[in-house]
């Protein structure tokens, strides 16, 4: 028996079924991702993080558990803000779940007509499948949509739940109700980690955070390059990292990575051929390790140059401000960029997304946008009708995808995303 | 051209469209409620608000607008307080819309996986097929479902919306928060009206409304008895006219109708055989003209007894308190009201949603629960999870139903509805 399998046993997990997902990770990551020619030394980190992606950050977490007494809390959402989590002493760590091994163990539970993203999230619960549930001491839901919200009750019976009410509209009224939400979840984790947050503690977790937000900026930013050193599912992957890795070393890694970008710049170097399409993604997350467009726009003479999305450029491109004093400041601040800058389909009206989309398409001077909702996800399609009509009016091309975990679609993507880039000139 | 005709004509509707519907509406009618033997004389009221619905309650609402410079608020969620849009001497009616004739036209501008409910009040705005949403001054809507929270930011594109933003679980500070909304929504009513909400109007309209509940619970606790005197059918359509008839006159006609019942019960009379089957529906509202579960289960050896939704039970049950003195306690007892005592399954957790249905089972002796999805209703689909754990350990026999709008699984329903009646006993 591996150390990984002994943990796992200990963990209570399935580990026979685990061990079929343990088989075809590799592979899908491989085919993915190690096939890419031309790819930044510094991925080297990040492959060995997600090679090993049930081993190495458990083991970590584990050992801060039970050598300093820390705690893991679980997030499903990135309005949920791990600063308070840090600030107590805890560890944040996000529990969405990409891939379609987890979705028919949530189909058991949840309504089929479900985004799969709760299903497998569920599904990798209930399933005893993944060893980050079974590490968390506590999960924190939200109320951001239909499908999450009632399936934390369904989570809630098998495991201790805090649920943070975010409001679904950004009047400021809105503002003060989320302030008081972040003051109490603050004494659920204060309780929970058994430490105080104090002025002190908050200030540093909100330094912490946003330095991984700037590392996070600088990658993004060469993208915006003519001459784009790596790959769009590279820093895909660097995202999706960003919701469970150490903060402090993620930050450094990818740093470094950028040292070495900025030498690509220089140097001019791309990793793609002259003439690629540039394409910015805007939608629902891409939770790890789910990687489908990615490799089908950039195997179809396509480069993703940014993702509005959660996992991309909303996780990381409004900062905390830093100046507050107090708690009571510092708490105002973390309202005003956890409600006020992340343009997530569940607020009403949600106006300030569309015009993301737009700057962002400038800023990175897109060819050509894909909508992209993942089924039974209602908030994004229905604003799909807003994104395309705006995108029509900036002229700028725009098709709409809808598609799940499964790779039954995958060769009518091919077709579809193929023909899109093919139009784009 | 008929005087409703030249109505329709001045209100801007696509008249040619609508007489489609004209034609089948009275075709459906007949054949669920007209075929029914032994119906109370009092149904002739409701019969002739529903034969004419879009002539008659229409102009009267028009000439209220034209005469007394009244206004129309339409609202789609038992959430929103009439007594407000009364106090301030406006008129409230609800708009949720529950034919098919409607769907194709929403699904036009929605997500084709939106519930029907939406898709057809959708619908009904932009194909202009139905004269009160061409009446409406002001259209109110709310947070509560994904579908609907998306849906009217849609609508408001050409039309005016007022949204209310609804806490989505029932905290101490979620009552803070729906006072604070209520408190907007009066001022939003008084812009509108031009009038003043004052105590002593606020005051008459909650008494007004409650005793529209009151009537609405008379007549439902005739369900309760042995021999029940009216169909379940007929109590459904007298729930969906409360929506948008005229409050005071539509209490009378109820009690009128009671008062007929008290008679019928004194005699024993029963619309139905001995050993029929006693069904109480749960689930998501049944809006007019949605007759389909109803004219299936009383069809099929069953009689609907009680309706846990928001068109039966959970629109009457509870009353406002009536003892505030002032503005400020007033809307604390709306709030109460509004947000305590109704327990849709938009709210997280919703617990006391499962204890009414058993209670009401209980109280209404029924032989078995269905519990009723309309498609693509993410919230009620998943708590059904619960619905169906908690009749299990109950003891009370219960199965969950998935329908829509369209005729389509008519057959399928009424093989499985009859195999769920046949095997109570
Ligand atoms: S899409 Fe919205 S609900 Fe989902 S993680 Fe992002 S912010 Fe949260
Ligand atoms: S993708 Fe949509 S439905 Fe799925 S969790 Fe995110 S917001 Fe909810
Ligand atoms: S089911 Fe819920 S959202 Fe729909 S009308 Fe009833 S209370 Fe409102
Ligand atoms: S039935 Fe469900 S999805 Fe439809 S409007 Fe009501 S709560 Fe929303």
């Amino acid at each position: 028996m591996t150390d990984n399998h002994l943990m796992w046993e200990n963990l209570g997990m399935d580990v026979k079924t685990h061990d079929i997902l343990c088989e075809v990770l590799p592979q899908a990551f491989g085919d993915v991702y190690l096939t890419q020619e031309n790819r930044p030394n510094g991925m080297d980190y990040f492959n060995m993080v997600v090679g090993d992606i049930h081993g190495l950050r458990p083991a970590e977490l584990i050992k801060l558990q039970e050598e300093e007494g820390k705690k893991v809390v679980g997030t499903f959402c990135i309005h949920v803000p791990d600063e308070v989590v840090f600030a107590a002493g805890g560890i944040a760590t996000g529990l969405c779940s990409g891939s379609q091994f987890w979705v028919p163990g949530g189909e058991k539970v949840l309504p089929t007509a479900t985004c799969p993203l709760i299903k497998a999230s569920l599904g990798a619960h209930f399933d005893k499948t993944c060893p980050f549930f079974r590490i968390c001491d506590l999960f924190v839901g939200e109320t951001t949509c239909d499908g999450k919200k009632k399936a934390w009750e369904i989570l809630s019976e098998d495991a201790e739940m805090y649920i943070m009410d975010i409001p679904q509209m950004k009047r400021p009224q809105d503002f003060k109700k989320w302030e008081e939400e972040i003051r109490n979840y603050i004494t659920k984790i204060e309780e929970i980690t058994g430490n105080k947050v104090t002025e002190e503690s908050l200030k540093e977790a909100i330094v912490i955070s946003n330095n991984k937000r700037k590392a996070l900026q600088r990658l993004n930013n060469f993208r915006k390059l003519d001459n784009i050193p790596i790959s769009g599912r590279d820093v895909l992957l660097i995202h999706q990292i960003a919701f469970y890795d150490d903060p402090t070393r993620f930050t450094e890694m990818v740093n470094k990575l950028c040292d070495e970008l900025d030498k690509r710049k220089e140097e001019e170097v791309s990793v793609f051929e002259k003439g690629t399409k540039r394409i910015l993604l805007t939608g629902t997350p891409l939770s790890i390790p789910n990687w489908k467009l990615h490799q089908i726009i950039e195997n179809s003479g396509g480069a993703v140059i940014c993702e509005e999305m959660c996992t991309g450029i909303r996780y990381c491109e409004a900062l905390v401000d830093e100046s507050g004093e107090n708690i009571d400041e510092m708490v105002e601040n973390l309202a005003e960029r956890y409600l006020g800058h992340i343009n997530c389909a569940c607020f009403t009206p949600n106006k300030a997304r569309i015009d993301d989309i737009i700057r962002l398409a400038k800023e990175y001077k897109a060819d050509g946008v894909i909508d992209v909702n993942l089924k039974f996800c209602n908030i994004y399609d229905t604003e799909g009708y807003f994104v395309e009509k705006a995108m029509a009016e900036a002229g700028i091309p725009c098709i709409g995808i809808e598609t799940d975990y499964t790779d039954e679609d995958a060769e009518q993507l091919k077709t579809r995303i193929g023909a899109f880039i093919e139009m784009l000139s």
